[in-house]
């Protein structure tokens, strides 16, 4: 394959900006990626790569922003068939009323199924490349993300009573050490412990996930401090707030994927830092389903790992994490009353790299930097929206649009070719959809539990 | 052109759904609207119309929502130029050190007539036919928006201190009135007076405004309250907030479209609401400068009239109605801390009927109805974001985006077709858009004032 003397490589990148992420705030003009068995080998200037390179791929793109692919660090992805399924409602109605019911009726296999593969659909069309999943039948999903080659962390699901996946807690254990054991060493899907939250799962339920997480090395993935109520309900129930409950029971840790966190005094704020806990920021949906506002600023300044996730659609309604870039940005000034709170440049690292760390997958993905996996996407600047550009990291976050993404790649493999999807068969997909659509309409609903 | 009885029009739009904003909420399935003449002439049953008229061309998009044009009440177009120019900085930083710097350098008639051709272009492929403009030049801004065959309300201009527009309070008066003269009985561009805002004009020239305004049936285009600052500034150096002082000098009635209005106490809502006043809300651009919360469901329940803005591009960054619809949707939620504040409906209906109220143009524009001028989009749901649909509405303000908008309608001119635009050559545009910025670039910035 070497010729004149140029090494072989499996595909080379070429963009106008290459933004690695780390280094942190860096954007390079006129750069490349070279990639080897999913791998980025280089990250160079563009002629000096496409000199040294012979590569069998070449994409070039000029007019194109090359970023990591982005890490949807909180989803529900079978949930993407209850987009906009009860909108505008009180979160007790919204979840008791129809969410619930809903879930009660189409649950299973089929649905999960089809729900990820809507999912990863849009997720890969709008340039993220990996997410934390949290929901019922972890085995389907993690068929459906290695079937369709995206990067999943998925979660083993826990919760102190019985639904379709599993009756009781033994089930619930049982089940999620299969789960995690089938896919051990799997390239691209790993598994993490994903105890409900702190309303829903017992002491008892909490020590065994403590330590089993230790032992088996994964992350434990959970709703927190969601909402007022909660954290009051906890205190009236525990003694303690949930967070401190949590510490008690030897669960804050970097191991701690701590998901909403809208409700934190300032010692709270301290102990997550210095407890290394992983917070994960949800702006859309804590603002849809108004349950408050996490403290972003405060929390980086504090020094506390932040992540971002859309949450499911049925409480966004979608699973655009540029878009959600932009909010957590623009929300984060508002609720800091700091027109300088939480910047372009690191409200694009929670997106990437923040989410990387929260999952335990820091060393593997989440910036572009020779040894990490090949996970990519471009992002086209060709269209008048994009003009003028003063700050390439400022135009993703603040003017970015997901349909400006052209290509994506997962460990070097393209699953979004000039902006069609690799391996998905849109029409049969949305026909599915569209079934699911008229059962779940066809639902009786409204009635509060 | 009458064939087999049929009534002929110059235009006929079948849709999957329609969504007249008037009636409230009311989506129409497989319905089609007839236009002649730039007016709406019939709006029935697809098949129906189909079989009554005879269209000189005809529009049939079974996967896609039909809606009013969005109308942005509140922007400053030729700041297109600006978009991102200098992100995350403090608000008097920003002004100071950058924005009024680079405006004293580069503002002129280019720049106003290029900025405002770039906003034109973002602005119709995201589904806006209509604008309320608020900027220097409004001869340009007037010609360029006349030329392009977009609908506008230009403001015309008054600050207390000179600028390259004008350098008297004379001279802004007598440059005011000669484009108000100019474009007297335009099909498309009107005129409104755009004092900048309390803190920068005297009662002096307040009171002559309101007089000229009375006289020539314009309304008053004001930045109100946007800040706290602003808002004791004005209280130390007047006596009273700067709504009273409105209210004293008789500016508070339904002429005047209030633009921001983060800073309101009860008293005052229940006055804007007696008084008939219009609210801009432009939630992004509060966020992005941390100027506060609009109360914009409080302000709903008290009856206060709201419309929706993008502001300027230099702090938002860009002019989508469709994203600033659900930013509004999404943040009214968290700020009244009530998931069923400021539903889908109320947030569309800001975004056009709400807007034409505002700019005294309801009998006109804002919704599909019969008689009403033909400013309409169509919102392509064939992708695979677009599912499932269970509400059209909610789907357009949660779900949708920009970059679905495939053809638009000003006076029934086709503007867009299929996702290009007609009459602007996009790459030209580019090219002077990417002048504009390479020489921003080099200007010196960044001392505070």
């Amino acid at each position: 394959m070497s010729t004149n003397g140029r090494v072989p490589c499996d595909l080379l990148i070429a963009a106008g900006w290459v933004v690695p992420v780390e280094p942190h705030g860096v954007v390079l003009r006129d750069h490349a990626v070279a990639v080897r068995d999913g791998r980025i080998v280089a990250l160079g200037e563009r002629e000096a790569l496409l000199a040294r390179y012979e590569a069998d791929a070449c994409v070039l793109r000029p007019e194109a922003i090359l970023l990591p692919g982005l890490v949807n660090a909180h989803t529900h992805n079978p949930m993407t068939l209850m987009r906009g399924v009860a909108d505008d409602l009180p979160l007790h109605e919204w979840l008791t009323g129809h969410i619930w019911p809903i879930e009660g009726a189409v649950m299973g296999p089929a649905f999960v199924a089809d729900g990820v593969e809507l999912a990863v659909a849009e997720m890969l069309r709008g340039g993220t490349t990996c997410c934390n999943e949290s929901y019922f039948y972890p085995d389907v999903q993690a068929a459906t993300y290695a079937r369709l080659g995206f990067r999943a962390v998925v979660g083993l699901p826990y919760i102190d009573f019985p639904t379709a996946w599993a009756r009781s807690a033994q089930e619930y254990f049982d089940k999620a050490l299969e789960v995690h054991d089938n896919y051990r060493g799997h390239p691209l899907v790993r598994t993490a412990f994903a105890p409900h939250a702190p309303y829903t799962v017992s002491d008892e339920a909490f020590e065994r996930i403590r330590m089993l997480a230790d032992q088996l090395d994964l992350q434990v993935h959970c709703h927190v401090h969601e909402t007022a109520r909660e954290v009051e309900e906890g205190r009236r129930q525990h003694g303690v707030r949930p967070l401190a409950r949590l510490d008690r029971l030897g669960l804050l840790s970097d191991r701690l994927i701590a998901v909403h966190m809208t409700q934190l005094n300032d010692a709270e704020i301290e102990l997550c830092a210095r407890r290394g806990v992983h917070v994960v920021h949800c702006p859309e949906s804590n603002l849809k389903l108004a349950s408050g506002f996490c403290p972003v600023e405060r929390l980086r300044r504090a020094g506390v790992h932040l992540a971002l996730g859309t949450d499911g659609c049925a409480s966004n309604n979608d699973l655009d994490m540029i878009g959600e870039m932009r909010t957590a940005a623009l929300l984060a000034k508002g609720v800091a009353a700091d027109a300088a709170a939480l910047d372009a440049p690191h409200a694009l690292r929670m997106a990437t790299l923040g989410g990387a760390r929260a999952l335990g997958l820091e060393a593997e993905i989440g910036s572009i930097e020779v040894g990490k996996q090949a996970d990519l996407f471009l992002l086209a600047q060709d269209g008048i929206e994009a003009v003028p550009c003063f700050e390439a990291i400022s135009q993703v976050v603040y003017a970015g649009a997901r349909s400006q993404v052209t290509d994506v790649w997962v460990a070097g493999r393209r699953r979004l070719a000039d902006g069609a999807l690799v391996d998905i068969d849109t029409a049969a997909l949305r026909a599915r959809a569209r079934e699911w659509q008229q059962r779940i309409a066809a639902l009786p609903r409204g009635g509060a539990a």
